[in-house]
This record gives structure tokens, C-alpha cells and sequence, in this order.
């Protein structure tokens, strides 16, 4: 099977199963995540309320947790909701949204990352280089201002600690597990400019997750079909309002063919 | 007058009136539902502070309790709300989201309707048979697995315990109250695909009730209004995206005709 | 130079520097709001973290304090927030949505205005007259009924007293500091009929306080750069739903001619 086998076959595999998505996450995205995994074909679901927290994990096919609302009542849902995870073996995906923006989301990822087994981590260099203790990570807010290829080293030292796979989102994204690394190329220059497409990505490796056992290949699979819906989105878009709307009809409509037309894979 | 007069009659008024709807709901939600509220012609707010419910339910001609974010801080305005809504005399529209999901979900809606009469109901299939104590409700994350059809006895015994409209929204609707029953067809296969279209069809109910005073009408009206605007969308749609954006301007542009070519209510 | 010529000069200072903007703000825009600062070239972050608010506001070129949601847990962060941005110098937008629709929302924004300086205050008519202790200020859930122009004496007023600018959003902005006086037109109809579109010209207002040190001009081009963005939507949109995405396009797409074409300003 090619790589765009694979990712198709893991599409085709969401779209049947449905699998239920539960995600911690921040209020900028809730409703745009939660889009992109019905344009999947997920069933997401958004909490934070700790009393269902197992419940709805025990459901769930994959769980997101996603720092970037770090208030007390969101972050209260979040031990929990990975130890009742770790217990039904349900994989979590973190995205540590702003880390070295402030202390409190740097220490909170790395306080659940002691306590807790992640499948895959997914952040922007800046946020993945934080987690790495590397100084020179120069967060800015919640976007980067290093490019993906400085947190390589980054990469490569988060999957070996935590034995995870660890996707550095940007221009080009890379894919790392263990010695395996793999870089994504495409997308749409306008991505960077939709606000959440960063956290909608870490949903759809959830998605991904839910499907297939492998890290690095649910992880990879779900970098290039963010790389194809914006690709296909920006064919019909004429700016960052338009390609949102488009990058969600084409998770809906993505074909085998569109996956072999637009993945850019580079091993 | 036919159906579609009565619906485009009540649309008239809403538009005439812009009645504040207020809604306590889920932050997946909040700016779709209040998108549609506003492209209907409504006038939405949202809070969860219990410190201003009863001022704020004094100037609606609505009141949305919608049970999507289940944590305390949210679920703590919901019964002061309700009780000035009684107090006043403005119809509440129930949306028990997730019931059946999670044992807080199911108990909430529950204890609620133990202190408070609703105006309508409004859930799917799996929502409305958990409410009822249907053991075959089938609960799955937020999304049901059950077929309206299978909500039919469930909805009458709501409707009776409750002396209220229940409405069960799927392919197609269904609007009971009493020994009434009605069938609302069309909409759109897309619907399905975008987070919050039953949330939306819940404020929309809302929007309906402060302009008609018979629940089964405001109810039957709204269920009318998504499938027709569902429709309509439907035809410049690419997908679950671009429909979430047409469905608000086909809100906006609605006219007596549009009800009335694409109106299917069965009895 | 030209009005045009100043603030598409700000545009492109906005897009060079990519000012980080923090918001305290409602969970009804978060998402739109961050997505119309990306269009226009800022950087936005979103949190109501106490915790993190000081490190928050030194990475910031300007503070959105919005009182969309005045639930305690948002309301908690926003003194230190403004505190924080009084020593360090970074200018604050207030926005205080739906005073007058109740206590909590009047004397909310009445409080931070006793104890901080904004450099911009923007609301709708009622909004201000109500800030302004006018008893004519006729709010209504979180919408005017009063017009721009008899919020003129009220904007006055909260100029001289909080010593900022003032912008009064309607069909006609008006802008007030000090003695100056300048009108806004343009834009589209369909505006209003979008949630939270006030609520982007605050935030929008806050990424030119970051580029520009004088409210008047700061608010003067937030308030041109957000009718020319309408008008370039309107001619692209069907209603109000493809207004707000073909609105950022128009964000980001926006040239020194397009400002010029649209721009209309009135001394």
C-alpha cells in the first residue's frame, strides 16, 4: 500500500466506526474542532466536567486535551480524564497550546506528561521545544516564531521521554516516533492565518488515533489530511474566512484521489 | 391559512418584534446559535451569571436552557433562570444534550423538569427516549444512534408527563404534544455534519415561542423554518462548511415562497 | 496624507509587527474575534487565566477587555489583567457589552473604569449612554435601540471623564476624543445581523492601539478599516452567514486602494 492508501483506508475506517472524539479544549475552538471531526466523519463531544469525565472517556474512541484555556475549570477535567484513559486504554492526544507563553502552560503539560502516557503530542515549534526544556524556543503568544526544522532535536528528545509520537506543526510538518521521522509538505499559506487549525489538527489526530493502533502512522495520516483539505480548500477559497468553510467540505468530500493527488510526504 | 402561511406569519413576527431570546447553552455553540437567532431576526444573549438571570429573563420573549456544557459554573444559572422564567411567564425551550451520555446529562434535565414546566422539549431520538426511561435509547456520545421513529412513544409520555411540546429532530421530525402528532420532512443530509444544527433548531424554538403561544405551533414552525432554511442552503452547499453559512443566509433571506416550495409537514 | 493613506499605513504596521493582542473576552467571539486579528496580520491569545495574566500582558501590544460574559470566573482576571497593562503601558480596549441590560453588566465596567485608564472605550449607543449615566440609553438585551447620534453628548462625556477615545458602533460610528468629532460610514446592513461584530471592532481597535500611540487615529482607523471591510464582503455575500467569512477575506485581502475606494469619513 501507498501512503495515500494508508491515509485513505484510515479515512474510510473514521467515516464507518464514527468513533466518538471526547475533547478538553479551549473556547476558541470547540465549535470549529468539533466541524472538522463530523466533516470527518467522527462524533465529537466537548466536556469539562469532571463528574462524567470516565463515562465519557469509556465511550470514546480517542480523547484530546488541549491547554489553550488554562483556567482552573478547565484544567481540573484534565488528570482525570487521562487516568480513566490510561485505564481503558484509550489513546490522549496533547497539545500544549502556548507553552513558554506563560508559565502556567508550560508546567501544566509537563505536570500531566509525569503523570501520564501521551499517543501523540502535537504542537508548533515553538510549543514542542518548550516541552524539551530547549532555551532557544521563543514562543510568542500562541504562535511560533521558530520554524518547524529547529525542533527537530525537540522531536526527536519528547518521543523518546514519553515513548509517544510528536508532530511539529508549520509549513512544512514533521512526524517523529522513536527513530522515525517523516515531513509533511503542502497545505495552503493561508492555514496559519484561520485561527484553531492548529488545535483542529490535534482533533483529527484523534480521530486518526481512534483507527489505528501505530502512533506515527496515525500521527502522519492526520498531518496529510490537514496538508489535502487545504490544499483542496484553497482551490476554492479567496482568503483565511473562505478556506475554513472549504477546508471543512473537503474533509467531507475527500476521495481516494484527492489523497493521491495532494500528499507530499517526505521520508 | 395553510401551514406555510402560519409559519411565514410567525416568521414575520419575530423579524417585526426581535424578541430577546436568552439562552443558557454550550460553548460550542455560542456564536452559531446566536448567528441564527440574529439572521432570523431574534435578538440573542448569552450568560450563565446567575447574578443577572432574573433581569435578563425580564426583558426576553424566550429562555434556551441547553445542557451541552454540563460543568458546574453553567449548571448553576439554569434553576434561578427557569424559576424568574416561571415567575414571568416566558416560555423555556429544554435541549437535555448528551442525555443518556453520561449519568449527569440524564439527571440534570430530569431534576430540572422535576421543579419546572418546559414550553418545548427539544432532543433526538436517543435524547427523548433517555428522558422517558426508555431503556433502548441507545445514547452515543451526543449523537444518536436511535431513528425518530423509535422516540414515538417517548415523546408522548413526555409530552404528557410535562404538559408541554416535544419535538425529536432527525431525517425527519417529529412534533407531538398530547394526542397531536406531526412529521416535518426535508432538510438536508449535510445537517448532520455541522456541530449545533440541533442546538440551533432548539434556539430557533425559542424564537417561535415568543411569538405564538401555542407550543405545538412555535415548535411545528421551527421545525419547518430549519428543514425549509436546511434546503435552501442545501442547493449553493459544497459541504457540511459552506451549508453552516448558506443556512444563515437562508435564515435571513427567507420568504413566504421559499416555505412554501419546500415545506413537507405530514399528519 | 490622506485618511486612507494613515490607516492603511497602520494596516501594514499591524502586518509587519504581528502585535500579540490579549483578550479577556466573551465565549461567544472568541473564535471570530481571533479569526478577524489573524486576518489582519495580529496575533491573537485568549485567556481569563488569573494565574498568567501579567506574563500575558508583557508579551502584548494591546488588551481587549471584554464584558460579553460576566460570569466570576471571567470577570476574575480582569483587574490584574488591566493592572498588569498600567505598569507595563499596553493600551486597553473596553468593550462594555450590554450595560444596561442588567446591574452586573452597568456596574461592571463603571468599576474598572473607577480604578484604570482605557485608551479606547467602544460600544453601541445604549451601551455608552448607559456608561455615561444617560437615562435614556434604552438597552435591550445586548442590542441598541438608541442611534448613534444621541449617544454623541454620552461619548463626550466619557472622553473627557476617562480621558480615551470613544467609539459609539451603529450605522454610522461615531468617534469622539477630547474635542474631535469624527463620523464613519459605509459598511453593510447585514452587519448587525452577525454576532459579535462589535465585538471584532474592539479587538480590531486593540491591534491599531498597538501600532499607533494616539486613541483618536487608533480608533478612527479600526472603525474605516471595519466599514471597508463590510462594503468589500457585501459585494461577495448573500447574506449574513457568507458576510463574516468573505469579511475576513477582506481583512486580509485589503489593499491601499480598497481603503481609499471605501473609505468615508466625516468631520
Amino acid at each position: 500500500m501507498t501512503d495515500a492508501d494508508k491515509v485513505f483506508s484510515d479515512i474510510e475506517a473514521i467515516r464507518a466506526k464514527a468513533p466518538v472524539i471526547l475533547s478538553i479544549t479551549n473556547y476558541v475552538v470547540t465549535n470549529t474542532t468539533a466541524n472538522a471531526l463530523l466533516a470527518l466523519g467522527a462524533s465529537p463531544i466537548m466536556s469539562h466536567a469532571v463528574e462524567e469525565m470516565a463515562e465519557l472517556v469509556a465511550i470514546s474512541g480517542g480523547v484530546v486535551i488541549n491547554l489553550g484555556t488554562v483556567a482552573p475549570e478547565y484544567l481540573a477535567a484534565m488528570d482525570p480524564a487521562w487516568t480513566a484513559a490510561d485505564e481503558a486504554g484509550v489513546p490522549v492526544v496533547l497539545d500544549p497550546v502556548g507553552a513558554g507563553a506563560s508559565m502556567l502552560r508550560t508546567v501544566t503539560p509537563l505536570a500531566l506528561l509525569g503523570a501520564h502516557r501521551p499517543f501523540i503530542i502535537r504542537g508548533n515549534a515553538s510549543e514542542i521545544m518548550t516541552l524539551a526544556g530547549d532555551s532557544g524556543s521563543a514562543a510568542r503568544g500562541v504562535d511560533s516564531t521558530a520554524k518547524t526544522d529547529s525542533a527537530d532535536n525537540a522531536a526527536r528528545v519528547l518521543s523518546a521521554k514519553y515513548s509517544c509520537a510528536v508532530v511539529v506543526s508549520g509549513e512544512k510538518d514533521l512526524v517523529v516516533e522513536g527513530a522515525a521521522k517523516v515531513r509533511v509538505l503542502g497545505g495552503s499559506p493561508l492555514m496559519p492565518r484561520v485561527t484553531g487549525l492548529g488545535c483542529t489538527a490535534t482533533a483529527i489526530c484523534a480521530a486518526f488515533a481512534a483507527v489505528n493502533k501505530n502512533p506515527l502512522e496515525a500521527a502522519l495520516h492526520a498531518c496529510v489530511t490537514m496538508k489535502v483539505a487545504g490544499e483542496m480548500a484553497e482551490l476554492k477559497a479567496s482568503g483565511p474566512g473562505t478556506l475554513q468553510l472549504h477546508l471543512y467540505d473537503a474533509l467531507y468530500n475527500m476521495k481516494a484521489q484527492d489523497v493521491a493527488d495532494h500528499i507530499k510526504v517526505v521520508r
